[in-house]
């Protein structure tokens, strides 16, 4: 399996990587041509004082009127970069620079990459409560667990907009839809399965909870010591919330105790699997082994035993990114004016990546190219009529996305070339 | 003068404005083609780990490899926005929003605008410095008086990188190249001249200052309540500082007893001035009427007067705009590196609008138009000089700017078509 991924990969140079960095992923553009005397005239005094004066009396006019309600905060205080751990703001920016190109680049979204000098949950809220009137939305990236809980929490408590922490919940948007998709593919049903997932911080809490949601058969989650489970001593109000949800067998033990004879795998740690463990899993097993940059178990290795590998890396098939799932999950909040992101907007935003994937189901393509152009425009009308619907069933597989043609994705859209 | 300007003026329809901002004045973009699978790799996962780690290694290597250390913060609470006084910051944005775009448009300068809903100045300096990471200077927009002098102050103290209130120096910085420029086309020195200042509020005590520090004549600067001297009880702490640098001759009363005889009369309150009394100042006089939207004399009747009449709209000749100082002023700063905006560089910004005048010098041509493409680029490189040579004068006229082609400006630069 891919090698020939691999060595792309491989050549790509110390270099060429920070030659892509140089001066930064993200520009401002004006889309106001020409830029003449009477278009500056309009932009800028006399002209915006009307506009300024007309939103003065009128606060929902600023929904039309500027770029807030279309602009998303990627917000992070650099204290769970990656698989780099606590790196601080300045150097959780690079990465939340390229989240911000990639929502606009993938999905026509604009956003500003906020990092933050303060680590405090409630110091977070109060900047991001004083900054409110300047964005449409928020995205959280990249904080530590289980702050981050906290913090999510607290924030849609405190504003009127969509909050999001996208480690949680991008991801395990993906994650359903990729498990949803290599069930169909095996055709077994999702209920009949038993998951064991490795990692209980922002990705594994979120992941578990999604897929109890979704009806999985069973869902174990591990941390460092083993299964979480309502009799195990000093849990964190997270984790005891996570075993009043899962493992309802109470099972006991590490991964050589819980996986062989479990149907699927999900890695969200840096723990590794040895392949024995891989190779105990049931007959047509599913392994997403989704540690960054290095996977719990490596994808060839896992593919010898199991019926669908995937990973976190974009230099490997079957690619489980939540580029998958935001920006079009925020796009289709803004567009649908939603004040908060539901359970509902999810499991929509998960609906309509399975049905983009059906189209050609493979067990390296569970999911569709984080590139794939259809991705955010089908993401985003399926969340937007989600909003608008409320009466509709959020039933697995009930979002069809619309016709999208199917245009090259480029860092300027066709809007804004002209 | 300019009845042509003004006709196209009222030609813009309420629509056409409207229109100007619908969606916002604003979007990111991606500097990055193609964004094919090789760019994914390298400007997010596996790739951007490296440079984030490098960053968290040498924090010096976020001015090289993110977009902070070229990005201005354009921060409004919007108490004085335009002539419209405490509109908020929701009807602020879209004056913003125009800021930021014509920044980029004019002078290829990144920036964001950030519209706060706090008025408190400990609060502000406080979420300014924990966004500190995300940006590399911060441009104050109308903040009302006299509480823009304190958080000016309070966040240069308080953060090490450029900080600038625009309606004070960018305001000032205009004013002198445009006073000095004048007085070159009437022959006459700086040092000659009695300068009256109507308004005592950000722009005018700016103003005051810095054409006191250029070595004006005489300044007298007048509120409300009349002229600002020594003597007058229950100065506020701005106005004291004023009392103490300007009026050495002590002059009491109100415009009809200090403008007669005087030689320049810069109008930045909202108070009209009777044509009688622009009658009665010295012979060749010059009048600017900033006002906005609507001058203190009509520059009609100002002109039958006066030898050089200037405004601040887009729609007369000779617009004094802060937008002639700003952008190039913020992008000399952060392409020199500086700390911190000093006075120095306020004079070489000066100086490079006179020499651009100097080109063209006519009574309606004291400054060049906002949309002359070399103004931008020849105060950033007079700033930059000023910052990396800090031996060298910040005399009047020291600055030549550079010979940069005359492109035509546009929203998009050339640097981002390709």
């Amino acid at each position: 399996m891919s090698v020939a991924h691999q060595n792309r990969a491989e050549r790509l140079t110390e270099d060429e990587i920070f030659q892509a960095h140089r001066g930064g992923k993200l520009r401002t553009l004006v889309p106001i041509t020409p830029l003449d005397a009477r278009a500056l005239s309009a932009i800028s005094t006399p002209g915006v004082a009307r506009v300024a004066r007309a939103i003065a009396e009128d606060g929902r006019l600023a929904a039309d009127y500027t770029w807030a309600h279309r602009l998303v905060a990627v917000v992070s205080d650099g204290t769970a970069v990656l698989g780099l751990g606590d790196v601080g703001p300045a150097a959780a920016l690079p990465v939340m620079e390229g989240k911000a190109a990639l929502f606009k680049a993938l999905g026509g979204l604009d956003s500003v990459p906020l990092v933050l000098a303060t680590r405090d949950v409630d110091e977070i809220v109060e900047t991001l409560v004083r900054l409110r009137p300047s964005f449409g939305a928020i995205n959280l990236e990249d904080i530590s667990a289980p702050r981050c809980f906290e913090l999510e929490r607290a924030l849609d408590a405190a504003l009127d907009c969509p909050v999001m922490h996208n480690d949680q919940h991008g991801t395990a948007i993906v994650v359903l839809a990729a498990l949803r998709s290599s069930a169909d593919l095996l055709g077994r049903p999702l209920s009949s399965m038993r998951v064991v997932v490795s990692g209980a911080g922002a990705a594994g809490s979120a992941c578990a909870r999604m897929l109890v949601t979704a009806g999985a058969g069973e869902v174990v989650v591990l941390d460092s010591r083993g299964t979480i489970h309502r009799e195990r001593p000093e849990l964190t109000p997270a984790k005891a919330e996570l075993a009043e949800l899962t493992n309802p067998r109470g099972l006991r033990g590490g991964l050589a105790d819980v996986l062989p004879g479990a149907d699927v795998f999900i890695g969200v740690s840096s723990a590794t699997v040895p392949e024995e463990l891989i190779a105990a899993m049931a007959p047509g097993a599913v392994v997403f082994a989704l540690s960054n940059p290095t996977p719990e178990i490596a994808p060839e290795l896992a593919a010898r035993h199991a019926s669908v590998v995937a990973t976190g890396r974009s230099d490997h098939p079957n690619q489980i990114s939540n580029l998958l799932a935001c920006p079009g999950l925020f796009r289709g909040a803004l567009d649908a004016g939603a004040p908060r992101i539901t359970e509902r907007m999810m499991l929509a935003a998960a609906d309509a990546i399975v049905a983009l994937a059906a189209e050609e189901l493979a067990p390296d393509r569970v999911v569709p190219s984080v590139l794939d152009p259809r991705v955010a425009p089908g993401v985003a009308a399926a969340v937007a009529a989600a909003v608008r619907e409320p009466g509709a069933p959020a039933a697995p597989g009930a979002a069809v996305p619309p016709a999208v043609p199917p245009a090259v994705p480029s860092a300027v859209s066709a809007e804004e070339r002209k």
